[in-house]
């Protein structure tokens, strides 16, 4: 089978930890190329930025796309605009427009764009989707709480517009949320915790519901620790579903349930391949619209600064 | 030809001014009922909730829907549920997620949503389209600027979270601008002047690009008067393009254009009839997007408090 050949752009954290692994490992894909500002990867040509690279490999067919959000839009459209396939990191743009923008270009040039959310394939998702598909559920309550200091250390871009905030994190509850109930969830009320000295919450208290009525309530918190929260509970007329790990642990009545094999990263770059085989495109902004509506509804509370 | 029953709730000034007469012009439609807590509409069956009005009036095919976005989510909840056809008076909810799960509702049951826009059917907007299709656009630039005194007189609500601020009547040039451009529009930067008494904005400058880059400004102030000024200004290779009195005038460099004959909300009714008799839903959240997003990107700036 003849191999996607791609390029990765933004070489930050989330690019060593998570993409370079997942691509190295998956025969499907040859690496050829990088591009980031400081960063250079071994093996590979690397590049100052998309652009130089575009220039300089017309060979390349794909372009996984994990700079912050600001900067990956015009980086999107160029990669797009030059003919390429497209992954996005989460969240797919800094706004919904962009993605809406994103999505019209690939429409129109064929080429397949797919907004990932990682989330979505941790290890209990899916089994906790199908089990809940036939489930009269009756209360939904999302924890996701850790210490920014952990795990966005010297992010500075997280805590301007576009940088989404505690939401940066809490985005994946809502990509899992989104993907495991069985109807559309809509937001009731928000309140956003901003630090005096801050663009963006360090902690937020959503209420949603759906169509039948069943209320949920989201609480996400950055000044958690030392251990990280992620977990969502939902009680249903026959029992209790505990998706905890940030998906990766999944317990039904407290019984732990066999899980998926592929882990996170793994499994998004497998999904690419399948859609660029296919011709399709994967566009689902939701997660992300859920963010834009608790900014819209969003009443403000100032609290403490915060100083890294 | 059989008349689509309906019932049309929220009596206050948009649902006189407008949605009355429009109805009452239009000879396809027969208003049996109407629900409101205060007011009484004359020559009809009038009920306080439309709970009471779903409850006594089985018959009725179709609910319009003008009490302001914060109650009418329930509303058009209970009205789907009851299997009636919707139509929703702008913005169509007070959040996307709203939007979303309705739009599913209404898709389950088979019943028709209609996300009206009534400034998408100004006269001039039209023809601003068609000949938009075909330019070479370079500039757009949008000024929405009115006495909030004058057009929203003692409507609290509209300074609450949901109730928008300035983006109430900045949406509608936000749906005319998703009408008559050819491609997608992304939001770039916000600026949003926020009364320090107050939780919505009285103004807001906005930056938005499109996918070939060209550049759009768009100003909103609650701010200005007497006369309000709500036009769009379209700068082509070819000529310029002049959308004026909130798209009822039209001028190509500056000469009148022919204009449409129907005005907005007999428009929307008649669209609304259509799409009904054809078994068709019509949801589009693009221009709430594009608030949303205004919120998500929002730079927030203080300034003197608003006193009615």
């Amino acid at each position: 089978m003849k191999k996607i050949s791609i390029a990765l752009i933004g070489i930050g954290k989330i690019a060593r930890d998570q993409h370079l692994p997942a691509i190295a490992a998956d025969p499907r894909f040859d690496l050829v190329a990088c591009a980031s500002r400081n960063a250079v990867v071994d093996g590979v040509r690397n590049y100052p930025t998309l652009e130089a690279l575009l220039e300089a490999e017309p060979s390349v067919e794909a372009v996984s796309l994990c700079a912050p959000p600001i900067p990956r839009f015009q980086q999107a459209r160029a990669a797009l605009a030059a003919g390429k396939h497209v992954m996005l990191e989460k969240p797919p743009g800094a706004c919904l427009s962009e993605v809406r923008a994103l999505d019209e270009m690939a429409y129109a040039t064929g080429k397949t764009i797919f907004t990932s959310w990682h989330s979505r394939h941790a290890l209990g998702v899916e089994a906790a989707r199908t089990w809940l598909a036939t489930q009269d559920i009756r209360h939904v309550h999302v924890r996701w709480k850790e210490d920014v200091r952990r795990w966005h250390p010297g992010q500075a871009w997280i805590w301007e517009p576009g940088g989404l905030g505690v939401f940066d994190p809490g985005i994946n509850a809502l990509s899992i949320v989104t993907q495991i109930l069985p109807r559309e969830v809509a937001l009731v009320s928000s309140t956003l915790s901003i630090p005096a000295n801050k663009q963006m919450p360090i902690a937020a208290d959503l209420e949603l519901t759906d169509t039948t009525g069943v209320k949920m309530r989201v609480e996400f918190d950055w000044r958690h620790g030392p251990e990280e929260l992620w977990e969502i509970e939902v009680r249903t007329a026959d029992g209790a579903l505990l998706l905890s790990q940030g998906g990766n642990r999944l317990q039904i009545d407290e019984r732990d349930v066999a899980l998926g094999l592929v882990h996170e990263y793994p499994a998004l770059y497998s999904r690419w391949h399948d859609l660029i085989l296919r011709g399709e495109r994967d566009v689902d902004a939701r997660p992300l619209s859920l963010v834009a509506d608790a900014f819209l509804l969003g009443k403000r509370e100032i609290v403490e600064a915060f100083e890294e």
